[in-house]
């Protein structure tokens, strides 16, 4: 940690600092400047809320050195993590794409599309039994009859199945049921959610926050990593900026960002990073070609009639066609799908 | 409604979208121009989820007419909402200033804070007993014996008291201490949350989420008052922005914007929206003579040592000279402190 | 257009209203709802400035229908543009490397890097003699000398050359060196100079202002094209976003919504995009991926004593390498490098 | 400056960057931590372009401790600067509105205009004579004829005037009217521009970038002033950010953090801010409580029918009602208007 003292800084309002910095346990290095004076502290106190350090007087800015994550991060964890869902692993060579509806609507269309997507190579099934929505007077998900329909398509397809879960409440039913728990982007800092999960031994598929930059998302990680849960991959699935041809913009560069500061799976949304079926294609190649361990893609029979993020949706056959094509760009990159 | 058809939308494709709108229950309107076809749907469906129309072949775009919202606009609630706290009103001429420590650390800290700024003029005693935090290695708050020490800085200041709840879980316990609930920034969009406020008689204060437009935010109100609890005030406190040099922007035309799309009340929290108890009093002076209904402001009698936001956080002292000026600026908007 | 009226609106405001777009030239349709009043008001008046219309009593929002540009869309000019420059074509199958050092430093350098670009598959030389620094006491470029440096590099590979031009006093001056200008992100509404190098006959390049929305770009491509020049190539190269672990955050999902608004080939610059050497390669394998017609990506031979954008830059030698799987990708969807 | 390398930094890395440190004339001061070394490097170097040194081999991140900016920053001149325009005192304590039309369209309505607000307590007249359009049909401006129309404006009313200034071209003949030049928030980097203005005698009002942090606005101010033109005033009007219901987001906290960083003077303008003329009120009282230096309001007699920004101005009458509110927050923070 390094403390940057105003150019007005007394000597005694150095001495004061040092003083701090040695009673929290720090060796400290002061370098004077010709009108700055900075303090170097030395130890690993990344655990320790330093932001109080600001408030002192004489003080410009705290700039930390270790990075506030521990077990997100590389700095202690070299090696990339492979999580294992039910026997699909996220983070290896092959990359992982899971698909399925936005919301489940009953057991013919759920079992109908996981039959159509394993066909054409999706290995982990999506479907939402539990749905956030802006408006109250949207439907709200099938709930506990939501995840008995995906549990049968699974024992139909085979195919590990994943949810999301947005109520500590509902976290020990759903993980009775899924493979692996989700965690909307909107609940990415929903402390005790995370916490609830952390505590399962379930994966969990983390989603990045509308606003959250790559480092709060590392954080949220950690707090279910803290917990005991280490088997968390990261979703990429756009953010919020001031342009409106998409529903958000996603970050493709986050893919890299992520594979350089943490040693967690990282996956991308092309559905919800756009909003609109015609421009998932180019998303999900792009992330692909980017290094992605994976995509999540909603695919519906009827998009006209789904009860949920229909504009967004593409039918089996469309899904089909893109598989193609990402299977090719794949191998392009060394990888496969 | 008006859904624009593409100019190469074809005469079928115009009447099937006629014929489905019929079928929903609206009225249609075709007006055909030079390159494209337009059609006026009437009828208040605003209830009604429209946004798979977007999905049927020849569509450019469905723009509605109504908000999506009913209970949180003025379309069909002309007249200022007041929320009555305890005693204490909020919406009407009198701006009304939540004062009190981030996070509850002590009954001889909160009791004493809570005597000093109900000295300078605060009506309502704000306090964190469970505390969101973006490290899982931070303070988190004292929980129960937070909303106890809270009860008793109550009954030793008469201040009513509000404090954050970020769990459905908590609900309950948290609504038998507290005349306020708080739901913070980062669960604007916890529907869960925002659905189990909405069964409780708590008046509740609802932060602005950090990437929320303004709907959004009128929607997350919505989710409340369709649950049965109309008594929501809404706080502004900062958006995520590319500006760094503040934590947040804080959107202060949201004032106006809020009060033209909304009979509900407005509260500006500067201490949130600014990051640095340097910037506090410019942002509280902002929103006072923007017109605002209340200011939430922290204050912490030892901010060096506060565990939890200390640097955003001004002194009893520096409080009440603040005071002073903000009641100046509100007798010049017509308005009392 | 249509004007929706608000719910208060008088029988006379909306008679006035009529009356108004009659007066403009409009046919005008009323559809009379249960709360408010829509007038739909045919005629293709783009050229025309519509937003004194919200200023009339009653008036709620008024909705355009036709896109505000037309030389630059999709709706009169169905097929993609290919722009030639000095025997390059922009827009075709082949997508299009621009590659070069970030300043233009010495003939030595740009001769080196320009030979060894080309070797790897570069088509098009990028070189910047007058540097747009946010710093004044940065090295602004060589001016008329590098453009001589620029003209040798040409005649030593056969590389066409591009440089940014930033002054309307220099637009002649740098269009009788160079075979395509350049405008950079931060003049993209520079309204004098878009008009100057639409009076040329020389193509340009357009990147992506910092906050520019699709339609505001493609709104400053109608600049350039209404003065008489079609040949303009679009760049994206990263928007400010409130992300900081890389410089800008690129919009990938811009190439298709481009496709879909736009005739205009688009090309992605990755090297702005990320501001780190160690992120270009992810950001330009996304980018072929989706669908680019190209890419933009700063080489310098020494980037450590590079004079700009040391950082982003790679070497001859990364270049080489990611040219190499660039095709392969490039070729997995059915283009060719 | 601290240079912080790696945790994988080698011995040979380390040494290899004092070297470089040394020879750039610093004192350098190692500082050997448990994972990572730090390197603090003492010496005024800001003149220095020091990103290169992030591209050495084992270097993490380069930290500076002295601010980029010399001439505008508060770190060598602590006095607030006092900018006079032709007798009109910028910075003191009387906070001075500039008023007038968004384009000058004739001489009777600039008159006119004028004189109202003159009457209501304006201090200096703006009106455009270049306008920057992002549509290239739109109208453009009167050009010479409307600077003849300001500066007969002036010889009635005596107020001094102030119009923006788009082309380095167009200097010279605009600075031989006006008593203040206008760059407008579209070339706030127009680098050749504010190189220009810097050249010139005459004040310069330095509208901020729409994607500008304060730190790349007080860049710009450097430019001009590091050219000789130390008259620089800074005006807030607006930052881009996913908020749609305005049209860009006024960051009142910026009046704070530039009197922190900053001797410059700053005015805010709630017509651009808001794009609404309902919403200017409350922006503009946000204003005077923050502590701006003053407003800059457009007004027109006519806004049905004006030719540009209509919708945002504000009439005479308006205007006079406002001022006069503004007047009592101007007196409750100690200052006059």
């Amino acid at each position: 940690m390094i403390i940057i003292m105003k150019d007005r800084a007394s000597t005694e309002q150095i001495t004061q600092m040092e003083t701090r910095l040695k009673n929290l346990g720090f060796q400290t290095h002061p370098i004077v400047g010709e009108f700055k004076t900075i303090i170097g502290a030395i130890g690993d106190k990344r655990l320790v809320d330093m932001e109080a350090l600001k408030t002192l007087p004489g003080v410009e800015d705290v700039v930390p050195i270790m990075k506030p994550y521990k077990l997100a991060g590389r700095e202690l964890i070299k090696e990339k993590t492979q999580v294992n869902v039910s026997g699909v692993t996220i983070g290896g060579k092959r990359q992982v794409v899971f698909a399925g509806p936005c919301a489940i609507e009953s057991e013919e269309q759920v079992v109908g599309i996981a039959k159509a997507v394993k066909a054409s190579g999706a290995s982990i099934l999506r479907g939402g039994a539990f749905k956030p929505r802006t408006s109250p007077y949207s439907f709200k998900g099938l709930a506990k009859e939501g995840l008995e329909i995906l549990k049968t398509a699974r024992e139909e397809t085979g195919l590990p199945i994943i949810t999301e879960v947005m109520d500590t409440r509902d976290v020990e039913l759903v993980s009775s049921y899924v493979d692996m728990l989700q965690i909307g982007a909107r609940n990415m800092q929903n402390f005790s959610l995370l916490t609830e999960v952390g505590r399962t031994n379930k994966p969990v598929l983390l989603k990045r926050g509308l606003s959250a930059r790559v480092e709060e998302w590392l954080m949220a990680a950690e707090y279910i990593m803290s917990e005991g849960n280490e088997n968390v991959v990261l979703c990429e699935r756009g953010i919020t900026t001031f342009e409106t041809a998409t529903r958000n913009t996603v970050d493709i560069a986050a893919v890299a960002v992520v594979n350089e500061l943490s040693h967690l799976p990282i996956i991308v949304d092309p559905s919800h990073a756009t909003g609109h079926s015609k421009y998932v294609p180019c998303v999900a190649r792009a992330a692909i070609a980017a290094g992605a361990d994976g995509l999540m893609i909603e695919v519906h029979n009827d998009p006209q009639n789904a009860m949920c993020d229909g504009p967004q949706s593409i039918t089996p056959g469309q899904f089909d066609e893109l598989m193609g094509r990402l299977a090719a760009i794949s191998g392009a990159v060394d990888r496969s799908l």
